[in-house]
């Protein structure tokens, strides 16, 4: 008998986590490379920035999820690159061949070769800068506490988000909550009217996914909620603690969050196969790279035309996509031609905030507090692990009526690398 | 009208806090100083290392702790140094003045000078410490399912902790629980029969504060629990991947937890007055320094006799002295003689995992599951935060039925101190 085939699926996140797990019905050895030891739910980031969520009600264990899927293995590591005529991978664990290979390796912040801006800011893509931000954040407000003079304490307490996608809005509208519900009950002497949230956008409307009438419906909800809009600036870099926009107004940014750039992040090795400023890899309709059937790229990586657009960087896309692999493969074993990747848009979806969202739904777009009931559904449907889905509805219901946040940790101050104190 | 007396509380452990909260029916100002923005509920500090709980289930915003007491401000900073003489501290956010000084800098890890123990052991005092173990114990695991042979699985599978007081038995017996009961179904190919917990007294005997009989059932507990006992042992160094005990004999130990000694922490400047291994100052019943009655000392830093003994380091000394500090200023302002601290012992008690623990409260001692059903109510009684006590409530009745731990995440190799990604 001939040994299985050997299928390697780099990445668990949206697409190789689905890959790995429709793969469990093909006779097939499975393994998942990942750096991490957890899956992280990604479109809840900004609530662990924000303070609503702990990290692990949003990072589950790669290996429990897994769990089912009895010929998958995992392997905590790093891909370091990619060598296709070989089918070969370059590991931090060592070297590792495939007969299959899957990349699912997401995506990162793009600062668009701005270095100063890439330092000073945070994205919002990894556990790591989610914390980060909301240590940053809760450490401005002790520093506004003890500054001399208003104009001072006006600087500290400038919070600019830069990037009006679904992620720069829902990451605005949160930090007005925060300072308007949560935090006049920690901070009763700060002068928080002097606090101020800016989001800053290229373009001239926000959600530019998403239907005009719902990108109108954000920017009016977040000016009520004291949120000041800077459409159609683009951020051309820092200056100390401000951003430098293309006008050349500074606006005073003490804490800075980058959601205006995004790419994909390919293992190095594959520099020939990546196209464009977003750095894809354009994908046959099977999934595949051009000559190579037996690498097959998924989610925010892979490039593949839908409507005249490439398909977006979304969640949905990814998790159909990591469950298309298994069909391919089903099929090639069969002998039957392969079939296309078909993506089914099942919505687009934002938060702005406590009891606002805005959806759409193919031709349905909802708004207010039924798109927020809806999102609130959808999430507890997709978030991953029961305990986890337990917790985060208490801690939502708790933010919710009581407009209290329960994670005001400033975290990193105190630890060196070894996790010991600093004096 | 004279204006009102300042007192600086420096530490947000249970006795600053506890000072605090009592100063709030005196007319003074009350400034409490704090290094992190967060009360840490110490005695649960393991749970967080064994993956149990997350970091804020037992961390509360100092701000919010301290709310209700609204003659007091918050003000996070490290002291640096103390100026007796000209009534000043040195911080890290400027000078502080103070008529009185209550000092509750609590303790740190005690190394006895073995830099190289220091450097490779983590100690269980801070949340950085506790999080840094939870992801040596979590890739340790990842290190041995890639491990070559099984003499190497064994290494990275060896646990070792030291000190068999209550913080070394808890964490010794969490430890072996989780190795019996949670990881065999994420690592279901790696040999767990491979993997070691062993626990160092220098003493004969465990949980020396305690009555003998509950140290001897601590003993039965944790080796039908499977963890290996080294008894009058000291530990004198470490050598690469082991611990060098006082006979020469290697124990290895891929992760080393150190709970073996404990010291005061007190801020410079106050050399004078630190006595002895433990660095505590001796303070009179009234709980101040000799000839500065301005400047209190309370919980651990502090040393009073009590039946012999310098009094333990435990939170309900430290809270019974935090509140002590407010009778002795109320008395001082009535011209009242100041009443001398006196302790009241409410008990001791120790969990060893799952459904067992031990308790003393003063004739009258506890074992086994009612001693565990004390010590949960106790624990919950004192845990800070409403919202915490119900999120706690619910993680542990999910790991008592389902022997999961929700929070298995390696948190650190990801990160640098920015929080971005490292490739």
């Amino acid at each position: 008998m001939a040994p299985r085939q050997r299928v390697v699926v780099v990445g668990a996140g949206f697409g190789g986590l689905n890959a790995t797990k429709a793969l469990r019905s093909l006779d097939v050895e499975t393994l998942l490379i990942e750096r991490h030891n957890f899956h992280l739910f990604q479109p809840l980031l900004y609530q662990v920035a924000t303070g609503l969520l702990d990290p692990s009600q949003i990072a589950y264990p790669v290996r429990a999820a897994v769990r089912r899927a009895r010929n998958a293995r995992v392997l905590m590591a790093t891909v370091t690159a990619v060598e296709l005529d070989e089918h070969l991978l370059r590991t931090t664990a060592g070297d590792v061949s495939y007969d299959v290979l899957v990349l699912a390796t997401g995506s990162t912040s793009n600062y668009f070769g701005m270095h100063e801006l890439e330092q000073r800011a945070t994205g919002l893509k990894t556990l790591g800068e989610a914390v980060h931000i909301r240590s940053t954040i809760l450490a401005a407000l002790e520093q506004a506490t003890r500054a001399a003079d208003a104009e001072t304490r006006r600087r500290w307490l400038a919070f600019t988000v830069a990037g009006g996608g679904p992620t720069g809005v829902e990451m605005a509208g949160a930090i007005a909550e925060l300072l308007r519900h949560v935090l006049p009950r920690d901070y009763p002497r700060l002068a928080l009217e002097d606090a101020s949230v800016t989001l800053l956008e290229a373009r001239d409307q926000l959600l530019a996914t998403f239907a005009p009438r719902l990108g109108r419906i954000a920017v009016k909800t977040l000016r009520r909620k004291g949120v000041t809009l800077l459409l159609g600036r683009e951020v051309r870099g820092v200056d100390e603690g401000a951003v430098v926009l293309h006008d050349g107004t500074r606006v005073d940014a003490a804490t800075l969050i980058w959601t205006a750039g995004v790419q994909a992040a390919a293992p190095s090795g594959l520099d020939a196969l990546i196209r464009g400023r977003s750095c894809r890899i354009p994908v046959t309709p099977s999934l595949t790279v051009p000559d190579h059937p037996e690498v097959f790229v998924i989610g925010d990586l892979a490039e593949l035309p839908y409507r005249g657009e490439p398909l977006p960087m979304l969640a949905p896309v990814a998790i159909q996509q990591g469950r298309h692999v298994a069909a391919v493969l089903t099929a090639r074993r069969r002998g039957d031609p392969e079939p296309p990747f078909r993506y089914v848009d099942k919505g687009n979806m934002a938060t702005i905030g406590r009891g606002a969202a805005v959806a759409q739904l193919g031709p349905v777009h909802v708004d207010g507090f039924t798109g927020w009931l809806m999102w609130l559904a959808l999430h507890l449907v997709y978030i991953a692990g029961f305990r986890n889905r337990a917790v985060v509805i208490i801690s939502w219901a708790w933010n919710f009526f009581f407009f209290d946040r329960s994670v005001r940790l400033i975290l990193e101050p105190e630890r060196n690398s070894r996790g010991k104190e600093e004096t």
